[in-house]
């Protein structure tokens, strides 16, 4: 068996012990995931996965990323054209390709990665061989086997996995029928979508103006101008509201929220239109938007996510060849006090504003975000995101967060993964490390082992539903 | 009881037992405060406290901001209109503003002020209750109780927790009547004041032409030119090192100290009075100001102390309506080696001169300070300082400049409250954690047991001594 | 004795047992030394070293920087006027400067300074005396008897310490014919040459025009235009490959690699040779050459190692009176993502080009290297440089690139250093490191002992053979 049940749970006796204590309390709790890139429209088409490389490797750009860091070419792991599934043929084969992963699996030696494909193998699909050369066909047909059964369709896994609630990410241009279908046909999670407008906030990028008119269609309203995708974007967030929505998303490269006049947002988005934006207009655009997204979240109530700090694509090559989300988006240095002033100063006290930072730059925790979170009541702090999500990662952002802002202003925990299996794999990893947390503040007399018990429970379950309104 | 006799030593036991012997052997020893901002005139005064309340809620933005940051009012805790205390009445009643806290108590958990205010009840006023909702009523008349009591007034807790030194915080033009005062009494506490310029460096601010009258009237000198405001500088120096004072202090958004002319000074200094100063002028105006004070501490020998990296007042409406020092203070990313070479190339290897540095940006620990004092004589490592003045801060601290520059370049702890009974716990908790640091160096065969004795004892006793020049 | 068997491998028992046994695994492994800065004619004159201060104190800044921080004058520890050794007398003579060490060595605990050169003295001399004033000219006397006798000459000790490769830092215009004569008198390491061509990068400095002159003449290439500079660059980069040189390094205070067009390149260059490049100027020229050195890299296969983010000689006066590499070069913020994208948007995915990278900026290392590496093929994480090269920063390195990248897009470990009796010190201190990290792994049940056994011998063996393609 490769899956210890102490496993994260530290190597000191008395604070192994306390955690496990700790760990037990929660460790079937429901599962909360108020934010995540799981398809609605995949699970209420309910098809079968089709073979372990489709579920476990080719869509998974952590694991592609690795291969391809040590010499794999990312079409030899079935990544297809951008936009297009590639011909399971040769190569990329779905055996091939998983045998490339088991062939390779020293590199993920280390990294949590290895430790959610383990934790998968093991417990959901009941595989204890370790991925090998000598293992990998074997791992595959029993893999392939179980995935054929009734009990490893994606709906069949959310509800075995205990999953409660899950928020998808969702354009707002989408009808969100996906959804509508779910919640008509009873299923047992809760699915709900969550508003994501990055897509109309960068007027220079190719197919803005395209996107404004489907938006402006499906919202019937015209976005010729900015007044209108303004309307445009809080109709749109109604209905998200009326499916079920309590959030909303955004993913930047800097997190600069600064208002422009009405005057000015018109002037670029009119150039925009006629294609003559320069990059300089684009960025002020932007910024200008994501406060005006401020202002509408502090309107109708929806939890603002900020995802800031990521230079998406770094490699164009990549990018032009298999399309974004392929491994190569790289965190840049981050600040927030600065960037957020206006914003806070105008909504940070206001009942209905929530907002929730995320950073993947290490040094914003204890430097400004849970400073931040300690004063403005509508400031949360985001957990561990991307790189970060991860055992020891995960230890220092409890270090550098919890002296300032204490366990109540932050969000709980967040899978952010378009990886299903990995969803009780990355829960369960993080109760471990909390309950570690835990067990070393009360081993070190910080806490009570009663206050420990009450906050283990509380950051699966009060904390969440506190920070994402469920 | 709340608070455990190994409270911070670590829990691998052959450390916790190394730590404690070391821990023992400092554990009582004076307590030197190089660096604060308790009230000389309070102390002189002498008045006894009116309420628990007032001693241990309302003045300690630590602790109000973590209660404001989970949506109570900051009036609701007591806290007045800018400049104004506010009657105590209704829900602002200190029994209200105590029950409030004892209501929260769950936010503090895994802060350090939690940890300072379970130490101080205990410790301080033998008070053994948990706070809760249901122990409110009965601490606050325990409280107020001892509070009442001549061993609680302000000399007489300064004097029962050890302290032997303790410095103040001050403006160039207090006359400093309130240290005299405690001086010809024969206070057993030795009260040093500290010279603390920053009103008079920020000429865009409001009021900078009046402060400037003030100043010039008490020092005999008439700052309407900038080289008068140097006179009247250089005259409060030597009024303050006639006092006793041994050291200044300044506190900046940013640590750049770049020389402008007296011709280009003398310029914005007129235009600031005229009040026709730009902000770049104003910026540039302070900068010098900064390199100005340093040669004037390598001239005086007063030891300069340097708080960079912090955006005060982060909420405009807080400023306005409770005033500075109300927990929105954020820090933003800082770096040092640029910002001070210029001065640190005229007087960093000046006997006379001595910087001490403090940052809220951890990144800058380990990457500019601990470098920068590992070759200058001139420069000292601040201690952990504002949010960082934690236990796993502390830890991170430690590791992150020991290594590049000794223990010796280290300024000693600097406690920089204004809540005067957190001293002796603030003071405590570091030597906790030293002791730990240390026991973990000697568990690792890094240092001997007889030299971690020798280190544990100079770092409360020589290391601040020589620092600060006391 | 002062150097324990179990240093470094942690104090819990359990770590500590496992961490042992992996130790033992690769303690007498050869070692592997792919950058530093030992002097090739040193080895091939093989001289004795003249005396203890000369070896071990006045030629290395980490140990004099310490001891000017605390106000010891570099005159009195033997450093000479820039470019001239002082004549060993009076307060320099070397019992006296070795007599300041020892009276100063409380100073270094904590230090990995400390810890190399107990080790050193230990384990390489047979020195077990702790330094103090009261052993000071025992430990000398010692010393100097073991110096003088055959077994510590240069070659000798490298020999002794089981060095099989170890790479000096060479100037494009080297002949390097102290490397050949190293190989043909057959000694035991093998000794390869480094290109760098730092020199040639800052038209703006002092001498740069003679340097280009020098070069020209050496490569038989006229270096009076850009091209012929390439052209020069390209010939001198073959020469070091036939002398069996696997890399390259360069030093920049950031990482811009950003091409000019040949147009621009060669009217800086004009301007530089007559004198009048700006400031502004030279920076572009720098970060083309970088990124030209890249492309060059990509087609001829030399390993391009980057050392970015540190400000040279910070005090321009001890640079003018003591010369470089005195002390006083210190970190800044530093980025790799935005710098190097458009380098490895050209070359990052080919299979010549790869590139090593090293901060001082810890907070790189999660936030930029490690995702980097964990895409590209071409980009290895630098092992902890400098600063960071001790047992606090070397753990925290691990934790902080691990997660993100594995084990295998590490460098393995590299010493560059100049102190050559420190080298199997910090080799030493490494493993005792790595084994420590391996084994919380297994403790916490995140790797097998197995796998660690495996991952422990990689990291001294295959990784740094794969990273430098040695």
């Amino acid at each position: 068996m490769n899956v210890h049940p102490d496993r994260l749970l530290g190597s000191e006796p008395a604070v192994r012990e306390l955690a496990r204590g700790l760990y037990r309390e929660v460790a079937d709790a429901p599962i909360i995931s108020p934010h995540g890139h799981v398809s609605a429209r995949m699970l209420a088409e309910d098809e079968p996965f089709s073979d372990p490389a489709a579920l476990l490797v080719t869509p998974d750009h952590y694991v592609t990323r690795l291969l391809h860091s040590s010499g794999v070419p990312l079409e030899a792991l079935g990544v297809g054209a951008a936009g297009h599934p590639p011909p399971p043929s040769g190569a990329a084969a779905p055996r091939a390709v998983w045998r490339t992963l088991c062939e390779n699996w020293k590199l993920f030696a280390g990294t949590p990665v290895r430790y959610w494909l383990q934790d998968t193998l093991e417990r959901v699909f009941g595989c204890e061989l370790t991925p090998a050369a000598a293992t990998a066909d074997e791992l595959y047909d029993q893999l392939a086997e179980r995935l054929a059964q009734p009990e490893s369709s994606p709906r069949a896994l959310l509800e075995r996995f205990g999953v409660e609630v899950l928020a998808t990410t969702d354009d707002p241009a989408d009808e969100l029928e996906a959804h509508a279908r779910l919640a008509a046909e009873g299923f047992g999670v809760r699915v709900i979508p969550t508003f994501r407008a990055d897509a109309y906030m960068t007027p220079d990028r190719a197919g803005w103006a395209a996107r404004l008119g489907t938006l402006g269609q499906v919202a019937g309203i015209d976005c010729g101008s900015y007044r209108g995708l303004l309307d445009a974007l809080r109709a749109r967030r109604e209905h998200f509201r009326a499916r079920g929505a309590t959030a909303t998303d955004t993913g930047v490269q800097d997190a600069w929220a600064t208002p422009l006049t009405d005057r000015e947002a018109e002037a670029i988005h009119r150039r925009a239109l006629a294609g003559e934006v320069s990059a300089q207009e684009a960025l002020a655009y932007r910024r200008n938007l994501l406060f005006q997204l401020g202002l509408m979240a502090a309107d109708d109530g929806l939890v603002m996510q900020l995802h800031a700090g990521v230079l998406r694509n770094h490699h164009r090559p990549t990018l032009a060849r298999f399309g974004p989300d392929t491994g190569h988006d790289i965190p840049v240095a981050t600040e927030f006090a600065r960037p957020l002033r206006e914003l806070l100063n105008v909504v940070g006290t206001s009942p209905g504003f929530r907002i929730v930072l995320f950073t993947t730059d290490e040094a914003a925790c204890s430097r400004e975000i849970a400073p931040l979170a300690g004063f403005y009541p509508s400031v949360y702090i985001g957990a561990p995101w991307w790189f970060l999500d991860a055992p020891s990662a995960v230890r220092r952002f409890r270090a550098a967060v919890t002296e300032t802002a204490g366990f109540y202003k932050t969000s709980g925990f967040v899978d952010d993964t378009r990886a299903l299996c990995s969803i009780p794999s990355r829960h369960d990893m993080i109760r471990r490390l909390d309950a570690r947390y835990l067990a070393e503040l009360v081993a070190d007399h910080q806490l009570s082992v009663q206050e420990a018990h009450t906050l283990a429970l509380a950051l699966v379950d009060e904390i969440p539903r506190t920070a994402f309104r469920l």
